[in-house]
């Protein structure tokens, strides 16, 4: 990896011959124009071009992936739209360690060009200049694991729910019940932030009140992540607070504050940052547009996420496992240090069950375990709806069949009878 | 429209009945969870649930629009996709007067939802609370009429190419020439912002120096849109850099910087601000997900651009007129004053020819009008280009054929024989 070169990884879908898309996505996204026009020298092409340096066919299509394609020459038959993975290297002198240039260079104007009918950033390649300007994770899995006092295995977590509604008292009382039911990990909802009936700084006042009176008494502090996104003046004036009250965590919806506004936030941040991907469907879900998540996390580890959401095995949503799986191993690659690596939060209708299967695929229990209904709807109560997670991670761990293990443990077994039942 | 509510228009494709799927999306984003959980009474959730106000059907489909989709009842014969539009409609006191939060509610989680195969966010009303809150344009399309002098026709505009690889030096002798040919605005390329080539302020320095000359000689000031896309202490630092120089416009690629980016900056500026929309096709060029233009907009004028970008009639892009003409509309309706409107950047291969066209579907001369290659390639030169672009859009509002205006006027005569075969 050159240090003066970016290098960005794409599959797109073309009706044209895929040399000549990549060479219009290069120029388009360096120095091209549509018109050839006076100073734009050979010298200086060659100095500022992208370069197509890898083409790697895939498979063909019928019918386009995306609507706008330029329509292909009458003459040339039934058009084929050829997918491939391509490689685009970036001159690093045209943007510098730059991040917000970076997004406008490398998933900019190059998903409107009519020369494709399909076009996803699959993954980055920076040079270490960016990782020398940009402060990355401040707690990052260590950190995380020091705050919450939890070292051997994931950190337990859930969310409050309902989603949005609650008082900040009536949070407070769900953040008790959890507390003294054993968790390691809470967080706001995504939908609750700063609203009218549940104002952040009333919400901290109340949380933290009951998050310290339980460590005091048993050592433990749970770890809130109080959403504090908003504008930047507010979100740096709700971390304050956050920080004054003895809390350990904020939570940021990424794609609401931007590459800037999390920077900024982290330059400023005594707190471990829980970074909450919602919107990511917009970005993900279609296989030939947006950005895949081995790109996308490395542009918020940079700017300082200590935990980003990857989704979870057998989820609520659209996402097939091979990707969450995929997605977990990218938070834990490291990026320019060892310690760059983030907390893969694993999440969305999770219980037990996929403990085992969450382990085998990726071999780590360094990753955050975050259950809703599994733990709030656990027929033994809350406290039980925690055993039984730990009691599944540790048959995980020690290879053990989940049905086996439950048959001497009370919480995983009503776990099993009622999470398996109802999915 | 009721103050206390948030109104969000979608385009959905289930395989559900859509008043299920609808529902779904509902509880997702308001009070919903997987299970029901302690706590949840039906006080709160008739409180703080979103409602579906509207469902009107549209087609059928055979294939999903996305892929991810829950499957079917094997019984149920043949999967049948439906697409509606449905409207749902939030409690404003679930969030308040907070954009980012906004944000996580009507363009968040519910793109994961398998529970559908298609959802796009089309439109967006917001109670008066965010037009409150929030500052809006500054300059909008008076003010920046005022900065440029130009009060009765488009700007005329062009970028300075190549988009990437010019010294400061090189880049004001290109500003050099369009200013001499007369030209309104001038804008950077986003690719062009502070890269070790280029950097920012000694490239406003030697800019704004010819800037400064040919003002001072001819009472005319171009408005240049400097690139200060960038984290956001630089970017206020660029910003104040164009002010000492006597800039009048700075230039932002907005999905870089993020809605509090933006807005942090709109709160310390002195100059117009010219909104990039780089990177918007992941948002629009599928047409079952992401987010439309009409909603879009009325995010970034809220916290304060000037210019948006609207892409151009026959444009080099995928995107088809009906949505470039819906694009302009949409930034010149009023949301909450009548001077919260912006200045459309029409762009993207555009010369005269698009004039009369574009003219008749806007019935406007509100707008900017930016075209490359039609001035630097004019086979007169620079200010033949520029003059070529003014008499098309006085041929366009006297509404006389561009030909015949052409008979006389050498310069249109030149461009519509040189870019009508070139396209």
């Amino acid at each position: 990896m050159s240090h003066c070169t970016i290098l960005a990884r794409y599959r797109i879908e073309t009706c044209l011959p895929v040399e000549q898309a990549a060479e219009i996505i290069a120029g388009e996204q360096s120095s091209g124009t549509f018109l050839p026009v006076p100073g734009e020298t050979e010298e200086l092409k060659a100095r500022a071009r992208a370069k197509v340096t890898n083409i790697a066919l895939l498979e063909v299509a019928d019918t386009p992936g995306l609507p706008g394609g330029r329509k292909p020459k009458a003459s040339a038959g039934q058009p084929r739209y050829q997918r491939a993975e391509i490689t685009l290297a970036f001159p690093f002198a045209n943007l510098g360690a730059n991040l917000p240039t970076l997004v406008a260079t490398v998933c900019g104007n190059l998903y409107e060009l009519a020369d494709h009918t399909g076009c996803k950033l699959l993954d980055l390649e920076l040079p270490p200049a960016f990782g020398e300007k940009y402060p990355g994770p401040q707690f990052g899995v260590g950190g995380t694991r020091r705050l919450a006092g939890v070292f051997d295995r994931p950190l337990i977590g859930t969310i409050v729910k309902p989603s949005v509604g609650l008082s900040p008292e009536q949070t407070a009382g769900v953040v008790r019940e959890l507390a003294e039911a054993g968790i390691d990990f809470i967080k706001d909802d995504e939908l609750q932030a700063d609203g009218p009936h549940c104002p952040l700084r009333e919400r901290v006042t109340a949380v933290m009140r009951v998050v310290n009176q339980i460590a005091d008494r048993t050592g433990k502090k749970v770890m809130f992540a109080f959403n504090i996104t908003d504008d930047l003046e507010a979100m740096l004036r709700h971390h304050d607070a956050v920080l004054a009250a003895g809390g350990t965590c904020v939570m940021v919806s990424l794609h609401s504050v931007g590459l800037p506004g999390l920077l900024e936030l982290r330059r400023r941040c005594a707190l471990a940052i829980h970074g909450h991907r919602n919107g990511w469907g917009m970005y993900a879900r279609h296989p030939l547009l947006g950005v895949e998540y081995p790109a996308w996390q490395k542009l918020w580890r940079l700017v300082g996420a200590d935990h980003l959401h990857v989704n979870g095995l057998q989820n609520k949503f659209w996402e097939p496992d091979e990707s969450v799986v995929r997605s977990i191993q990218a938070c834990r690659t490291p990026m320019f240090r060892p310690d760059d690596i983030v907390m893969p939060v694993v999440s969305s209708g999770q219980w037990g069950g996929q403990a085992p299967e969450t382990y085998r695929l990726t071999g780590t229990t360094d990753l955050m375990y975050v259950a809703g209904g599994g733990i709030m709807a656990h027929p033994l109560g809350p406290a039980a709806g925690v055993r039984a997670l730990q009691q599944a991670w540790e048959a995980a761990v020690r290879g053990i069949d989940l049905n086996t293990y439950a048959e001497t443990r009370p919480e995983l077994r009503e776990a099993i009878r009622t999470f398996e039942r109802s999915r």
